[in-house]
């Protein structure tokens, strides 16, 4: 199967690549560069050298048609929003690792992102493609928009519980923790070295756009309003999201009665794995691969429960799950691609 | 004035000396060092070459006694508690740097400590060192506890708006995020550089010492109890703590308001400094000096309260607010050898 | 085919685990660990939970020679020179990654490395497995002493021209830069996070038992005698070599012909690859993969060749190397199980 | 005394503003910044909050020259060598950080920094501001060009050695690594956090521009032509530079005799330690301070003298020498406002 990635030369795009090539039955064809047009992969990524030569083109949409049966769009938010529709009209399947089709409101999208929203038929087709929950919907479908990072890790980290009801939806507080390479290639202050090392910054509080995409799962699956607090800090490290969840448990379950709950959900699903009681996970545990950890502490104390979800957010937050995404959607093995240990240390 | 530093070799203590080196009324005398006896300072600390050829002597109490007014104890939990009595009872300044003396209940600290607690009189005469805070009763001491790193950028985020019965304090979360020099110089393999370099790990969930330390004084100023959710995290930098803190609010302020709140109660004192509404501290802001930043977000959205707390956990988590209740002590200017510009990158 | 690794819970044992995990045509069987027989692989390495189940087994050289076909000694110097012998003798393929086996001169070994020497027979018999370089002979042998990182980095780059006389061997420089995880996991002061973070370190100046490794196959592939100068230095981040190389050209010649010389010399080795004139390697080109990135500039003003190397030292410079060792010794490809593709960023 | 600083915002500058804060005799009263005219210190560094309100003004000259006795200029290259006549010819100090006055030669520094040069008569009325070794000159002057940051850890390594004629000047080898404040907070990607972060780099081999000034002094000391080799590496930390030099000996001298030499030389300069035989200066060892650390270690296996030598780039680097230098030409003592304790960890 050929495959084109549109925005290839972010730091999501560059993962995508690492995986695909080595992809059982995925062969990548075109990478569209704007800014990069005419220059080789190796010659922006030099670790690519030898090998990829993929040269980098620019955007040519009946060419891509022509030849890839499935699209990546690794572009910054608001560009998707108008390509897309381009390709998934002409029956290639469209994977957006962007925003512009998570939101289902277009008022929200354009309050949170302050572009203009996706045209709504667009958002009704797409499939939100968080792929422990919702592989029923992305089998029968061709258009996925890939979840966000935080999103990633804190929806698998709360919806077992929320779906069965077990917490206080209005209490939820996501203390959210990300390296640095969720920021992407471009440049800024905020990435810059110096300013970085031996750095811990808190930013966009109650501002994230991931905030409304967190907020309308939640309330999908539980049924009713859920509004989060949701804090994100930068963190001196290049991969990894952590983050810690505080919520009032409707009845109290011990830590060992939330291991089992999630044990049993995620039995079948091979990338969610759940931490023994009294250990907690850590972001180099996934260093590099497509799980997501999960650990627990049911506070006697308080009645709250503490969850602590770890990442790789160009993995699972980005790219793996997207190539996750493409293997269910085929009906391949969801693992296909998938399975690299963690880099460790 | 002399003084005399027992545990000499640790984190805290080296810290204790480069304060000291440049106060105006303070002479170190004598610095005491178990593991290190006969060897001199620059011999475990090269950056002190030429600096300070001070010796690490044994332990003669007699000795200091004779020469020292005042004794820091930067010694792991469990040490002072025997060994101040005796340099108190002499008449000598004692300024504790463990947790040896925070908690009044004994109970309590033989429950999260895991040793004996000092004796009752002793935790009776001990003042709790949070300088902002308790400068009256410092003032008339001389025998100090000082606060530990997360309780102080904790609770002098917490205490304006906890003695103004502004919060629930019962929702009370604190995601607390701290650099690995907070673990001292001690080997283990949670502070050795390939387990912890790009990786951000939870640690002690519920289980922290800091605990009990802080709902003593957030009960004793609200005059109600308080039970909090605490969680550490380790992150990959060598200095600074990052608290943030989650509360409900009884009746919600704004962030405007809760900033002129916040810059009203710490007018008189200059380490703690109010961020600009819109922007949040970072700990690079106060690296290597003896500030607590402190920043707002008020959630209309949630009608919870988010203040972000930093301080160097060297500095203003130890050492240099040992150095601040000194002055205080002493009826010095409070700033005295603590003017030191936070390093910057 | 069966393998086996003794060793177990080093950084070395551990990448060579996560290599071998993906190996097509390898097997791992036991893991052998002498401080944590009892336990799970995943016990200690929380990042292998569900994917390797292993237990962690003391030593028993019988199960091991009826099990296994080839054993990989991943422990620390002076274990295997009196281990490995018993494996080989009863026909195991053995493969030492510790220094054990390197020099074939006992005086040298006892000099540099402060053990008594493995006997002679079977320092006659190790073939030194620098793959590129040795691969005739390692495909004859059944016995391979695997390279050190810092002779792995050092020696594909200078021998090209150390073979062809075009380099004064008496003017050979090198300064070595190494992350920290080649000091593997044991705790030291050396590697304790809030003494290496933010730091960079000269250390065993011309005292490191790499020294005599690098010259002997120097001097073996020139004919002459070659004394090196050699310096280590330790670089705050986890992984990776870098070796500059300074070296007098006996005829001057441009960056282009060195390069041209390495590629024709290096043509059918995949994972050495030699950059572009004007660019030069860094460690994270070849972040946990095994190619070796070489770059050069030819100084017209001094007449000297710079050569900068990089390898990851877990992989090229260990595990990685040991398995291309295994799959030239077995005929198989020997880029099998070998081919990530580095990690950027 | 009244000072201004011209490139008010660089991280050099910032570095001189937090050095002046303190010192005993200046007083900072403009700082000039193109690009942030209007704002505030303290809203471009938010760690400045409440130390420094001096607001960011335009450049003007006549209003400066009115004021300040002494001007530093923190610009990039190219920016000075037309400024700065303007404020000399006016009788004011001038100090300039810059590479602009530091190149005798005009057509060296065309070569080199790919910039028309200053005049003539400027370049030669600028004294050369390597504190230890030209304070005779600089105390009766005016005008300092202050060194560049890696002249000056390999000049005060190299110059007592070369002065008494006891290396062989043209086997001098200097390989150079610096954290990445030394370029700068100018954006690029190459000082991206993503691309920089657990990544080792060689740089502008054989390009850099502090090789001729290097070698000017050399040649200036020596009396003869020097050439030497200069590589610079980039290394994943914010402050430090480490220069491990290399060069024959004439005649062989041990490590002891090397440090005996050093110490006399260096007796009545407290900025420069000699590390004790045996031990290897860390960049960590002056860390935010102007002192310059230097170990030996002479190679009887090769007759070739190995020096390694540290300073903070920022401060003995860049603004702390420009202090320092100051303090000479005023007479005051060398070290006021200067004896920081590095800090550590």
């Amino acid at each position: 199967m050929k495959a084109a990635v549109i925005g290839g030369t972010g730091y999501s795009a560059i993962e995508l690549i690492r995986i695909l090539h080595h992809h059982p039955y995925v062969e990548l064809e075109t990478v569209v560069s704007h800014s990069k047009t005419g220059n080789e992969l190796q010659d922006i990524y030099p670790h690519l050298t030898s090998i990829m030569q993929t040269p980098l083109t620019g955007l040519d949409v009946e060419e891509i048609c022509h030849t890839a049966e499935v699209v990546f769009f690794a572009t910054p938010s608001g560009i998707s929003k108008d390509l897309l529709p381009g390709f998934l009209n002409k029956g290639v399947t469209c994977i957006d690792l962007s925003g512009d089709f998570r939101l289902k409101s277009r008022e929200s999208y354009e309050k949170w992102y302050h572009h203009e929203a996706a045209e709504e038929s667009y958002l009704n087709q797409a499939v939100y493609g968080l792929s422990e929950i919702y592989s029923e919907q992305i089998r029968k479908s061709s258009f996925i928009s890939n979840p966000g990072c935080y999103p990633t890790a804190t929806l698998l980290a709360l919806l077992p519980a929320v779906q069965k009801g077990l917490l206080n939806n209005q209490s939820i507080i996501i203390d959210a923790k990300s390296g640095v390479s969720g920021a992407g290639r471009g440049l800024s202050l905020g990435t810059h070295y110096g300013e970085i090392n031996e750095n811990l910054r808190a930013y966009k509080l109650g501002a994230h756009q991931h905030i409304p995409e967190i907020e309308q799962i939640l309330q999908h699956e539980s049924g009713n309003p859920v509004t989060i607090s949701f804090s994100t800090h930068l963190v001196p490290m290049t991969r990894g999201i952590m983050c810690t969840i505080y919520a009032d448990m409707n009845s109290f379950k011990t830590t060992k009665e939330m291991i089992e709950l999630y044990e049993a959900y995620f039995e079948k699903h091979p990338f969610v794995r759940i931490r023994k009681e009294g250990t907690l996970p850590s972001t180099k545990g996934v260093y590099g691969s497509n799980y997501c950890d999960i650990g627990f502490y049911a506070d006697e104390r308080t009645g709250r429960l503490v969850i602590v979800s770890v990442i790789d957010n160009l993995v699972k937050g980005a790219s793996g799950q997207a190539v996750q995404n493409l293997n269910i959607l085929k009906g391949w093995d969801e693992t296909s691609g998938l399975l690299h240990v963690p880099m460790y240390p």
